[in-house]
């Protein structure tokens, strides 16, 4: 086990509230940026793990887009939370799972006492790039941010094993094309518009998942010598409204998954933070529960982590 | 010392050469992207570690700028090295010091024997945006590519130590504001095109630079318990000819560090690597010796990472 303890958390949301028939999503209002949800999450992250931002020694941004092409966006972060103190900040990209990546190594970190209490901030701005004519995704998600104070400790928590894979012929089914380095902004007309918005193939991400995810976890299950009783709350990414597809697929029963699509929609690299925070804080997970966090990112990337509470 | 080799590198030029004065840049030619240097360098650095992609159990981007805002860069490479396999692959990012934070972080999963063989790939689009305006950055800095191959091993090879810090009050001294989430491509106009180029404050920088990492290296060598006596060669960060500038600061003699930035320039996140792997090919650095990677990177961030090669 990788000695790792959560010891606070907080998710952030914006006030502007949007319905889709009978799902909620939130976003960003005028003025408003991605970097105040991460402050407002860092702040109650920082209480209710009873530290203050002199107890942090690294700043991990666990996003899926950049909020510039330079600097990175924990350096961004750093700036809001943590100006005049040297704390080391830098980002680490799955695209959705960042988060789980970000828990994945942070735990190396905390284990050998490289970091005492790791800030991971995790979130993106969807609604910068949504297109208002492809409704499937246009509809589906979310702005927020959630924040994790990652420490070290003794043998009471950590993460018992984990697991990534990444499957590029999905490369193209989640991305925005434009906007970087491959077609930057100076190119763009309003002929190739489309090229600059989030573009998801919603059937072809949902076929590519439903045909890896249940043999990397399988294969996860097995070279880890867990098993589905074992487990006691799984936290998937809240990917779309076929969780509920995905999930038997898995064998994870109704009863052991947390689904929060139709209040929250997908919040990106902030789904499952956010979602793994508001179980702590509802109690729903407690202490020496073991906890798995699984998902897929654009990529295709899948990453699964199983960690004792 | 945590475990890890260097098994193989390489680096990648575009064919397209520019001069400003008795300096040599380089620049990606029409139709010609960072994957296709990429993907060159990948292929001579698994040569000259003879190895093939079927090896590699997972790969990081160590870059400073996005291919892309969505998916992440290594999803990107993934696809023109390892299409068909299920490698994890994600991005670490530190802006130009990418590839040190990318080496310290794979240390820890070289050493747990995590990944056997970690493929780290760095490199950025510099001419993407450059500023034809601000003439100090338009002719300092090169597109390029650099992979390495990072390996598990016996206690033969391995990271000493390693230290990174940022001080966020340089934020917005190396930084390009548009393209992202906070300043869209959509709100590109004639007026603020200036904001969508890279801009760097170069005076700035350096007396920022200047000021913080004397102490940096300092505070490392108590630390780690290091002496400069003991350091065969120093690879920094090819910043800009205030390299000469900086390192008798540091109390680094100039036979003891490596100057490439009148033929190279700076080639942002790629530097470091390109002239370390240059290095081990022209036999500067053998086995056995000790290599410090040092730098400062948008953010303001420091790196400095001593290994046994």
């Amino acid at each position: 086990m990788r000695k790792i303890k959560i010891t606070g958390c907080a998710g952030a949301l914006p006030d502007r509230k949007v319905r889709f028939g009978d799902q909620t999503r939130y976003r960003l209002s005028q003025g408003q940026t991605l970097l105040d949800l991460c402050e407002s999450a860092i702040k109650n992250a920082l209480a209710d793990a009873n530290l203050t931002i002199e107890n942090i020694d690294c700043i991990i941004g666990g996003m899926a887009t950049p909020l510039q092409a330079i600097p990175c966006n924990a350096a961004l972060i750093h700036e809001r939370v943590a100006l005049g103190r040297n704390i080391p900040a830098f980002d680490v990209n799955s695209s959705c799972t960042s988060f789980i990546t970000a828990f994945d190594l942070a735990s190396y970190l905390t284990d050998t006492k490289r970091y005492n209490n790791i800030l991971v901030v995790s979130g993106d701005t969807a609604s910068a790039a949504l297109n208002p004519n492809q409704r499937e995704s246009y509809e589906l998600f979310s702005d927020s941010a959630a924040a994790f104070i990652l420490s070290s400790c003794g043998d009471d928590c950590g993460v018992i094993d984990s697991a990534q894979m990444t499957w590029s012929e999905g490369a193209h089914d989640t991305e925005i094309r434009g906007g970087c380095a491959l077609k930057t902004a100076f190119q763009f007309t309003e002929e190739n518009r489309e090229d600059y918005y989030f573009d998801m193939k919603g059937k072809k991400v949902l076929k590519l998942s439903a045909r890896k995810l249940p043999q990397f976890l399988d294969s996860f299950m097995e070279k880890s010598g867990l098993t589905l009783g074992g487990i006691d709350v799984v936290v998937p990414h809240q990917a779309s409204k076929a969780l509920n597809m995905i999930m038997p697929r898995l064998n994870i029963s109704k009863d052991k998954y947390i689904d929060h699509v139709k209040d929250y929609g997908n919040m990106i690299s902030a789904a499952v933070p956010f979602t793994l925070c508001r179980a702590i804080h509802d109690q729903r997970i407690q202490r020496n529960d073991v906890v798995m966090l699984l998902g897929t990112a654009a990529g295709l990337t899948a990453n699964v982590l199983v960690f004792k509470y």
